[in-house]
């Protein structure tokens, strides 16, 4: 994936001259200490490919938008982390723990508006429909992350309104990244919006990956223990699914596991595996992973585009369904 | 003031549909209730005014940026209450205590996008200008608050530095404000900016009015106790140029009062004043005001508009002076 891999480096270099040096430091140092903590720059590098498929000229016009997306993406990392009480990122302190909670909100009010201005530098003639996805696809990322909330305290979450949430937590940016991309690229709407479905799609297949790994993934190759979200009773697709298909006493235990303060972390991961087996969840996981998958292989097929960058999209839909970790 | 009076009525209407009934109301109802606490709208108003003063008929083009400039400031408000700690707004609890700390931040930054999204609406012909010195500011403000609160732990601040941080936490955006709705009516750049710095001065001499109203206002007019300031030690421009006016024993006794724990209220507002008027610091605040209300006019009086709209913005910045509250 030589192109994609191009935009990342073009990126990375771009980001860190972003915030460093600026005044004042309480502000704008927490903002380059985050954007220097590294990350995939997976949606910043897909705007690029996504403009590349249809004009390479233009490339070098969607940097800046596609740096305002990897900024936006960070704003939420940061403000998230404080509502959800995250001591770490990426192997290091989260900035409410490194510095604190009122320079973490600051911090990241001022990265959103940073992200506002990098995006305002969208080519003229595109300006108002990249405005309008951005902050469409802004302000439903605030809606997901309201929802994710919500769901911790609710009982009875079911299946959709959980795919709803993360599509609009996680998935509309990826879609938006591709989308922005395109306009750029000089793609028509009707394109444009292709390139958004491929990449919700892509974003909720990895989402319910990411749940699905937790859970059954190699946890050699997954370099961290297996059954974070189990010890911690998070509502993935797969808790959803396992409390709405199982009854009677299989039911009543999970509940039992899900109110326990006290135990052993083994125990309890193992056990609420085997109930998940036994609900059959994971197959219905992987079946919802493929559906979504699919759906954005059909997406992409009906594009037009240069066709090695086209390639390159669809191995990174593919690499998502090969992780082990 | 007849038509400013109607501006801030057409405001009220249009800010009070904007968050209402909206999903999930965990994100928009807390939205909803900021916005419907009142204030003067003066911000939105001036937008439109200075419009009006260029272009009659442009004036409903000026109403959403209005309206995205008064949720900026609703949405600068919800946060600095969370980083003051604030318990109060308007006669009514803030939202991270009526609801949470995650609310207050999370709805907040959804206002943050939905301020831009009504920026956004700028007519295209000025949209770029007008995004420019819309993220100029929010950013400004963001460094304003950051001084602020850097302001706090620090002991030597100069007079000088006090004036820049109120520039930037409260002056650019009336200033801004005046800027977009001049460029919405049509003025040129140059005509903009005498708005502009019209409105950037009447913002310091406001925040200078009300430092000193605190200490040397009528307390009857004023409608609350006299002195809130000095009971929590606020860098004001009092407190900072009395610090730097006073020495010896004087000097010592108003460092006594602010380290001191335990004290008797008014008998501290009483010492601390007879200190400030040791240090004459009363006639130089007043003196200051003065100066920035008489550069606002300056900036006026060289601009060609309506002359009733230009009548009543002058109005504006001579209540201001008037100001007993």
């Amino acid at each position: 994936m030589s192109i994609i891999k191009g935009f990342q480096q073009e990126i990375e270099a771009a980001l860190s001259n972003l915030a460093t040096e600026k005044e004042p430091t309480g502000l704008y140092a927490p903002m380059a200490y985050v954007l220097s903590l590294g990350g995939k720059r997976i949606r910043p590098a897909l705007c690029m490919a996504s403009c590349a498929l249809f004009d390479n000229h233009r490339v070098p016009d969607a940097l800046n938008p596609a740096l305002g997306i990897e900024v936006f993406h960070n704003f939420t990392l940061l403000h998230d982390d404080i509502m959800d009480g995250s001591k770490m990122r990426r192997n290091n302190p989260t900035v409410h723990v490194k510095w604190n909670n009122n320079t973490a909100i600051l911090s990241g009010d001022a990265m959103l508006i940073m992200a506002y201005q990098l995006i305002a530098n969208a080519p003229f003639s595109v300006l108002n429909p990249v405005l309008d996805v951005f902050s469409k696809t802004a302000l439903e990322v605030c809606e997901g992350q309201q929802l994710d909330m919500d769901f911790e305290s609710r009982q009875n979450v079911t299946e959709d309104e959980y795919l709803e949430m993360i599509r609009l937590k996680t998935a509309v940016l990826l879609g938006a990244s591709l989308k922005i991309g395109a306009l750029i690229g000089g793609a028509s709407m009707q394109t444009a919006n292709l390139l958004y479905s491929f990449g919700s799609n892509i974003g909720i297949s990895f989402q319910l990956q990411d749940d699905w790994l937790d859970v059954f993934g190699d946890s050699d190759a997954f370099g961290k223990a297996i059954g974070g979200d189990i010890a911690c009773n998070k509502k993935t697709y797969l808790l959803i699914s396992a409390l709405n298909m199982l009854t009677g006493s299989s039911k009543q235990e999970l509940n039992n596991w899900i109110s326990k303060k006290d135990f052993d972390l083994h125990e309890k991961v193992a056990a609420v595996r085997n109930l998940y087996n036994e609900a059959n969840v994971s197959a219905k996981a992987k079946a919802m992973m493929n559906y979504y998958h699919q759906n954005a292989i059909m997406q992409l097929d009906l594009i037009n585009g240069a066709k090695d960058v086209k390639e390159e999209l669809k191995e990174v839909a593919f690499s998502l369904m090969e992780r082990t970790r």
